[in-house]
């Protein structure tokens, strides 16, 4: 699998959200946009990660987190995830990122409380599950940028049509 | 040196570009944008590229094209480029790439012709030697994405301080 250097992306992603920031000049609307690109980019990633990682089919959401997680984040960050926080019916849980490359040097100024800096990859989770026909909400609510003692996504299952499953083709 | 996948870089700095060309509609306008933000981060990489490659000191401009090529590529793309087309005075070459990441997968629409979709690069170069007190420019001057047989960056040397060489930190 090809690999480039971990900083020029960090590097190149700060560029993207500062001028994002100039564009919008609007917190919230930022972070709408770093939802919507990071949507279309897990969209042609999930191609990527089916090919590349032979994965079998996920059973289940649990079963969807957890490759999220464990196999995804170590692909194309190269770090991982924990999954925490299941609700009772398992259509909930929480992402820790220990590490975030795409925040590495970054420190947020107090006018830009409220940025989700790293927005893009709930974007891209979104994207990329709903190609595999699992519908559902991401939204970072805990972020070491932010001032809080870890990066935490929350993923919420809305939908998930099983008999679209498998995977288109298989 | 970590790395992550190039994939995921591609569609970032792509998403980057759809944005740039949205907001600014004048593609002049977006390829001295994407130089400008590629001067700040070549700003940033020559640290890393100097305690990374424990390259020795350049002796010249010559010398300074050859190590971008074959160790600065590699360090933060992974590809390498060929350095031709030298003028008599050493004060001018080009650098032609065979594989450029930033373009994988990309097609530009005909509306796009002018787009120097990579001129981020030409930005990160004239950044990075700025701060080892050599001041270039940097174009691309041929692109396969606009139907060219090569990609090819021209540097020129404007000016150089001897006098304030070595860099800094020695």
């Amino acid at each position: 699998m090809e690999t480039i250097n971990a900083e020029i992306f960090t590097l190149t992603y700060g560029s993207m959200v500062r001028q994002l920031i100039a564009d919008y000049e609007d917190v919230e609307e930022v972070n709408k946009q770093l939802d919507k690109m990071g949507y279309s980019i897990g969209q042609r990633l999930i191609d990527e990660f089916l090919a590349k990682s032979k994965t079998q089919r996920c059973a289940d959401f649990r079963d969807a987190a957890e490759k999220i997680a464990k196999v995804g984040f170590r692909m194309f960050l190269n770090v991982t995830a924990a999954v925490t926080g299941w609700n009772a019916e398992g259509t909930e849980c929480s992402l820790i990122l220990e590490d975030n490359p795409l925040a590495d040097f970054v420190e947020l100024p107090e006018q830009l409380a409220g940025l989700k800096y790293s927005n893009l990859l709930c974007g891209v989770i979104r994207g990329a599950l709903e190609m595999v026909n699992m519908e559902v909400e991401c939204t970072f609510v805990r972020d070491v940028l932010q001032g809080d003692d870890a990066n935490e996504m929350r993923l919420k299952l809305l939908s998930s049509s099983t008999e679209t499953y498998p995977f288109k083709d298989e």
